[in-house]
């Protein structure tokens, strides 16, 4: 099957599961998938769509490319015998919705705090800063971009089918958060989506701290 | 005695110990064992009980498996030269209460701060957040997790008998924090320990900081 | 042409362009430069001036050597096909009104919240550390830093004519810092552009928790 | 001369210079040397008096044994041709006021804060953290460590003799801050030293954050 798709990316499984590894490796040093929480995933094929994603409950500073799945698009486990991440489905979606490669989620103390902060805005507004460039199709820091919150749930259908609805709402945004759980970027390949979450966790965390400091009335 | 013991954990000393040093060296490069605190212990045989654990007064950063203590249910050195941490008598109990396989203590800055402010109420709420389903047995965000507080003190057979007591009362609790002092997490092996550890050190430090921007009115 | 410059800095392209790597490594593990931000040049020769610089868009955790680019002070690449930095000119015009050797400019956290905290007085003043005896000239801690803010903007010959401006009315500063955006420093070599980056960063978070602690009228 | 001295402490000049270097890059690793800044000494022998020093203006994260001085108690240089710190002299007080085995000096952002927010009360008092317990010759967390602030002064005889005093007036301190320039520690050893820093910048941390808390009503 894997052998002769009719659309793949150009990379096999493994290389793939490889880069997926390092990625996660790298993130956990950062701080944002500590406890085994978070996930990443990766295409690997798109007709039939084929993701590699990291396996539940892992520490994801020590994932290896051995235990990286392979899911196809009802998010079931093609290879191995470990479980997917619960929010596989989510996964799925955001690629289908973005025509993503790479989809990346990320539990850090700021994505955390400002998805509580902002929950009752229904997003978080971060506009102005130079570092919005790096968001792919931005080109001046004369950007305003728009975090949507959506409420956190254990119905992960539900869930898809509200990312669906704010994904088809927000056509501009980058990522996403859920209420006190944690941030969601993509991007067309995993450095992509990498670059997305790193620049996304640096503004969250500036706007947090800003706030702090705007407290004392400056 | 430790060839053909009745009741084990399936693993030998010598592989505890190493694996109790790397537990050392993660939570060290997190900054919650700084200055030779802290201490960490893991279960090798239960009847009679048998801990592996770190000794005093060493640097965690530089524990080697060589460094372990082997320590009896009397909290009394079986191998080796070296002191047991003072605390000995405090992971002995919470092993007992919780049929624990190991347990860890850690003194960050965010667990050294909560214990602080929120003594007078004797325990601080957690509640609403995804992290929160990756303590053992938690199923959804919706959980209330209640990490109670006790007062510090130098009396260890006395703070032995508080945490019983705690520990009963609170039978759902998965950590506990000492006043000004530090977190105490367990699980059924030190790979579940650690992970509660992260959990709780990342929920205490996003509580605090959720704390310090509400001061602001949001 | 570069095996017989009239005016050179004594080194090779290949040893600067090694050094601006292992610089770019240091700062990116500071937390400076993530998510492709930043960039950083040294002069290979001064007559006629040719640049070493980093490549736009790349992770600068991983930049090699070999990537960074020869650009002549129009800010043509001399030599391969990868794209400067946008800010090449910024770059360029440091060099020559400070006849610096090196210019280093980073995206970190309170270098972007103190540069839109004090962005409407037109300059933020570090006063009386002595950490500030680190910079160049500097002889005690009685002394007053004045960095400056200019506005952010997309069009990099206006920038550069501000930033030619302001550093010729501020003949004394070490460091200049643009609108939500970031950092320059400078210095005669690389050496003293890093020890002078760090300085100011470690200044500007000083500076900005000392704000924050200030709030509660102490 | 170093072959047979009267008191040594048992070690070579090469043995302490390694583990000199080895403290440093440690303490640089948790961003209390960043810039060139802070200097750590060794004594090598006490009759008469030398101290193994770091050199003045070199980053304390790439510090070799090789480039550690050896001085003598007028703070001339014995061996090399490098510049000793211009605090060589502030050391040399240390070690004769508290027969200490070795002196560190960090300049970290939560001691220089510390030290400016405290300035006008001459100190700053950390009072019932077990952490204190990590401290030489304190036996419980109820203990009041108090760490004397000093006026900084570039007028390193005035510094020396206020030092001298300070020390004289308060006999139990285990560190002192240097107003907006950083703290000095120092033990029977460098591992006592460097317990001391860790335990004295985690305790001005957690200090310093509490104070941003309390500023809510708490």
């Amino acid at each position: 099957m894997m052998q002769t798709p009719a659309h793949t990316t150009g990379s096999t499984f493994s290389e793939i599961a490889a880069k997926l590894a390092a990625t996660a490796k790298s993130l956990h040093a950062s701080g944002w998938l500590s406890g085994t929480s978070g996930n990443l995933s990766a295409v690997v094929q798109t007709k039939p769509l084929l993701l590699a994603m990291s396996p539940s409950g892992v520490d994801k500073g020590e994932l290896t490319a051995e235990q990286v799945l392979l899911v196809d698009e009802g998010a079931r486990v093609i290879n191995g015998g470990a479980k997917p991440s619960d929010e596989a489905l989510l996964h799925l979606e955001i690629v289908k919705q973005r025509q993503a490669g790479a989809v990346l989620h990320t539990h850090s103390i700021w994505n955390t705090i400002l998805s509580d902060m902002f929950a009752d805005e229904h997003g978080v507004a971060i506009e102005g800063y130079e570092m919005l460039k790096g968001l792919e199709g931005v080109r001046t820091h004369e950007h305003r971009e728009w975090l949507p919150i959506i409420g956190n749930s254990q119905d992960m259908r539900e869930l898809a089918a509200t990312i669906r609805a704010v994904l088809v709402e927000h056509l501009n945004a980058h990522g996403l958060l859920l209420n006190k759980h944690g941030l969601y970027s993509w991007g067309k390949d995993l450095r992509e989506a990498k670059r997305h979450i790193e620049i996304l966790e640096f503004l969250l965390e500036a706007r947090g701290r800003t706030l702090q400091l705007r407290s004392r009335g400056n």
